[in-house]
């Protein structure tokens, strides 16, 4: 396949390209096809975004025939028949069954947007500058949000200073042993400590980009609470791990918290189409109308698959469950991969359908094996500010049989990997 | 209608549904169809996104063709056939033919995601922090480029104090007799005027949001001598006048300025999907891989769309006569109109088919107009810091009988409102 | 002299000691005595700091009574006799002979950290963080300050971006035929200028190190209506140009505005001892006890030279009158000067006794002038932002003769780099 | 005495005046007197400025020789003969001799301005502008400086945001387990931490104005490590703890570390007379002229006291013997008293002349035994975030007698103050 025209046409910032260096043409469910005909298994999913995977008939029929009906296409922020069909779904499939109470705020389509919303609304709200955002957090790159991104790749590009952000330390960022909260509370509670009072937290419950750190449940649990005992409003970031990634909707279901604030982008459309949407507890909703604005803020199409997806997929608990299974088949795959190659560092970490096969920091090693298994058809991303960390991220919906082979795949590059390297003696590796 | 699932559940935030209560279900062309199947004229084309129309069959045809196809619809930044075809596309049809020469950065499918790369691009080129925006312009609403947008209404909502910015007077904005440019200069040439070194420039060549501010050719010549000059580079935000609007593909085309930086969104996709496009010099693409990235940063609907846009249309001269025909139209009948209302205070401005009928600031005349002609079927927006310029910004494909109808509509409520104010002697109205 | 100590010990930032590269080791009255015991004429006053000349002994003996009292000399904020007496002295002889209302506070003994008070006050008091100050303003060049100090090589040196800041044209910046005040109008009226909501303004009535730039009455009165409509608090800084410079005790007497906020230092002391104190309208004071510290905030032996200096020169108007008569001979004399130099491009411009003799921008012509002044036995300072005007600022008690000498060393050294630079032909110059 | 002057005249803004309610005419070594003639112990001495006690007859004789002889009072910073001596004595006595190679930038005579201008080189020198700071760090309330300040009191006051600096935990803030060093280390080391790359470490060795928290020899070495092997500059902000404090005359003396930047102002003069100083690793001097000002930076009075208590203190090593001494017997006497109030929390810190009584935070336990104790005849201040910590701060000059009375005061007034609240059982305190 020809790349020249990328090469010499696209910008230097190009990223996936370089890792996957084809051209893909169709996608159907887990699998990427490439002009050439050859199939691909996808563990990358659009790193979040396809949840339900490619092409998902079930909406892309639903798309069509709206477009065949000239449904409204774009339409700013004016009320639309389609607008209208998604906020009562998501009332009704999604809010009212878990007794959540939130207004919605669609901001330009992308995650971004939402999390620029949402930090503006905790300032207003709360009258302060500063919010709190957490080592190896990533909430996107434009101005607002970025300044709570941590990787420092992003933070230079932006070739100014980066404000009105205190990072803290993630859960377990300090190894197992280190209650990092405890260190955000006396931080707090000390008026001179030098952290300026925040307006907010903004959280990811599992850090996706920052290299599949999870965060415990007694950990958010008692953020909610530092929240609450500081009067800080509490922003969950679930734009990469909402929409079902942990077989709940929101990934902070199964902990209990109620946060003030969510962002969700990515699978919320369900069809990979761009959407955002910020979740707001009535209370704080102090917007002034048409004060944060944007062109595409009312994705029709995306309205109309997202309420598909909703009813395909959120009328009972049957993907919760499926996703628990995969989960489960998942784990104790790389468990066995990570038990076998003993002696080389690997550990794992995730939760529900986002897995993170840790590597050594320091080498490529996580990007050779990612390189390796592409080599045999399988998509898989490496995460984590050194990316260290492949992230095993299949559609929910991808058949067992396929993600076995995508397992079988990352499996054998990995031993390919570690032996080429004189990680692993061969022998170890066949008794593995 | 009842629009109470929207009062209950969206944010204060939401803006056009107020102006036009109603819901919408279908459109087509340069008409808007309620739920209870009334039709309405739109002289708003989604703020300059539907240039070509909406539901624009040529362009749908091609969508729904893909989507049958299982064509890839989010790939992130991976090379995919669509996006392939659309950079040979823009290359073939718009670079090449007018002697330009841009590599091309897919940022996060919102005009301003784009602007926010633009400005990060161009601060890392020169090591500076520091851009000119002008007064009344408007980039956006993220961190950084809302620093760059002059309206309060956007800025205070931020919450933080936005920097790195210095606005400067646009063209006109001290009336005719003032060159503004001048007055740049002078603080450019003197190390004691407060102004630090700025980067870059970045300007709207018409201000739609800003109230229908036209630049004159000699201004914005002016502007890129200053940049020269100054080594400061020229940012042109072509995101709501480009793509056709002014009749040229580009708003500057007609000035002869090459700026080194342009940012495309809105009628980009020619059908309303979200994209957005940043054009670089070669030599300034300085990026480093993956620094500025974005889950839907390649719309391969987009691609779609756009791609079949520019072939529809951007083959031959065809559509730019036509714009040039319209504006003439527009431009005679507004004209008229102001005429016969003279002692109003109503004035026209604006290029190719972005014309705005200014009235007296202050009062709310042109809301009042836009209210009116609601009524009567026709929708059109207000712009300007105090909403006091009426933006007729119908698609460019608008039949001839549809435009001449909306133009009745804004006339007779523009006597309408006027009469009512007592603003107009009946007598001369009867005259005009 | 050698001077080699400090070219070996002190940092390359040292400036003036490059203009005068002799060692001084002796003062009196308006007089420098180097180690070689030649005298120069001091028409620099220690950039106005030293109004009542060096070694005042109407002062030092006071100070010398003091020391030998035991005194206390270092007392922080707590209260001392020394501090009492000095309230006491400004409030009989300064504020309510002027029926000013003011309260006092006082900050480290440098102007810049009065100004840093003073900014921290107006954006308490208003809630505001963007403050307006002018073009070829000086206000010191500590954070806070230096980002309302127009000079690009300060702001430079600061190495990070300096915001909440608007600059806007000092009087005249345009040219007489410009109307500066109108553009801040217009900006301020403008919720779509991009400026952001003032605290307040801070504005220096006549700009000494900007070069000696004149806000005319007028100016200063439509700037105080402009403060009063735009619900904005006054600054003036009258650091430089306070305690008697012009004639009156504050510069801002004679045009009639009452500001909220007033900084002084310089010549408070009267002796050249460092002093700084803000003056503040009685209801504008909600600082918290102890939220501006500094080491030395009550400088006890500043607080006793002050007070006799308030005895000595301000329980009458001899003072004012002498210091009229002695700016309108300098004046005279300058105007003279530019007369017989005619086609050289000098001008005059001041007020009281702080007079500017301006150069054509952009060469170093007034730098020449300096230099060949001080070969001759005068110390002549240059100032604005591309050091082009000669500020004559000799002391408010400079002897008559004295003063006259000064005047003919600048003169003749005008004349005599004016010849060798072919700028005046030798007809004119014995002419003049 | 009558404070009303104070009360209707000085800001609110005033503090010490409200802890000693007293007015002080005069003053000697070791001794405040009132103006009621009533003697009180100071073991304050202007919060670190009066090492060598108040009036020093050494240095103001020779202050008063040098009014008598006209010597240059003020300068801004042209060459003086008190200022050669100066830097002839500093290199003599205090640089060459501990082998140290430093130049001398002289700022506004402030301590916050020495820092401003510290912080501005390390900036300019990395081209970077974050910097890292301490938590209960001070460094001064000017913009710059406080950006780096912890405590929230002074930080809040400034009505902005204040950015570029990174706190991290000071040696012992999670107490004795934690090494916190490792804590800055984890973070400069990862990419993906949030902490943008500083340019520098500004660092209290003992932190006065915090709460007497004293950083280990080893700590500080680990500090140093860190700086080099991350490419950091390293400043010691000396200026309450240097001149003497500790023993030696810098603080950092024991440790072994090099900094690259030291800033002194406090005891300079050794008079009390304001005076700062920046001292700066040759290398590391690319000051461009004049770029940094301010109209007292050469305080010549200053100067000369400096120059002689340096030639009075620092020719042999008698007063680091007698601080040394002193340290003891403080030390030992605390250690006592926090011995007989076993139950009460106290504890006791510092190390030379500094020397921290700390009590249970969140009570005002140390603000009432210092009021106690200034009723006895004792002046005594607090420190630390919420004034928990009373700081013993004698004279390094101060008479055996006199140390001994003042402490005797304090332990009679917090035995007075904790039986008053029952905190201690007279039985115990008897005993005591």
């Amino acid at each position: 396949m020809d790349l020249k025209i990328f090469e010499r046409m696209e910008s230097e910032v190009r990223g996936y390209i370089r890792s996957f260096p084809v051209i893909f043409s169709k996608a159907q469910g887990s699998e990427l096809i490439d002009e050439r005909g050859r199939r691909y298994i996808d563990f990358f999913s659009g790193a979040g975004t396809l949840n339900y995977g490619h092409n998902n008939p079930l909406l892309r029929d639903r798309l069509v025939d709206y477009l065949a009906s000239d449904g409204v296409v774009h339409g700013l922020d004016m009320a639309t028949s389609a607008k209208k069909y998604f906020l009562q779904t998501l009332d009704r499939l999604i809010l009212k069954p878990r007794g959540l109470n939130y207004k919605a705020q669609f901001t330009g389509p992308t995650g971004t947007n939402a999390v620029e919303a949402a930090l503006k609304l905790v300032r207003q709200v709360k009258g302060r500058q500063n919010v709190i955002a957490f080592t190896h957090g990533f909430h996107g790159v434009s101005g607002g949000s970025l300044a709570t991104t941590a990787n420092q790749k992003f933070r230079v590009a932006a070739g100014v200073a980066l404000g009105n952000t205190s990072f803290m330390p993630f859960d377990g960022y300090f190894g197992p042993d280190v209650n990092t909260m405890a260190y955000l509370e006396r931080l707090l509670d000390d008026p001179g400590s030098g952290l300026d009072r925040p307006a907010a937290v903004i959280v990811e419950t599992i850090q996706g980009e920052g290299g599949v750190n999870v965060a415990s449940q007694g950990w958010l649990r008692e953020l909610e609470h530092l929240c609450r005992s500081h009067d800080m409003l509490l922003v969950v970031d679930d734009i990469q791990v909402g929409c079902g990634r942990t077989g709940h909707f929101f990934s902070f279901e199964s902990s209990g918290i109620s946060p003030d604030i969510v962002t969700l982008s990515k699978s919320l459309s369900g069809f990979g189409l761009p959407m955002s949407l910020v979740l707001i507890r009535p209370e704080l909703d102090i917007w002034k109308p048409g004060a944060h604005s944007g062109t595409f803020r009312g994705n029709n199409l995306a309205f109309v698959t997202a309420s598909q997806a909703m009813e395909s997929y959120w009328t009972d608990t049957g993907l919760s469950e499926r996703v628990a299974a995969k989960e489960c088949f998942v784990r104790d795959w790389l468990e066995n991969l990570v038990h076998s190659c003993r002696g080389a560092g690997l550990s794992v970490r995730g939760r529900g359908l986002i897995q993170g096969l840790a590597t050594p920091a320091g080498d490529d090693l996580a990007q050779r094996i990612a390189r390796r298994a592409f080599e045999q058809g399988l998509v898989i991303e490496t995460s984590g500010a050194r990316d260290e960390v492949l992230k095993v991220l299949p559609a929910l919906t991808i058949p067992h049989e396929l993600l076995g082979r995508g397992l079988e795949i990352l499996e054998r590059s990995t031993n390919d990997v570690l032996e080429s390297l004189g990680r692993i003696p061969r022998m170890l590796k066949a008794a593995g």
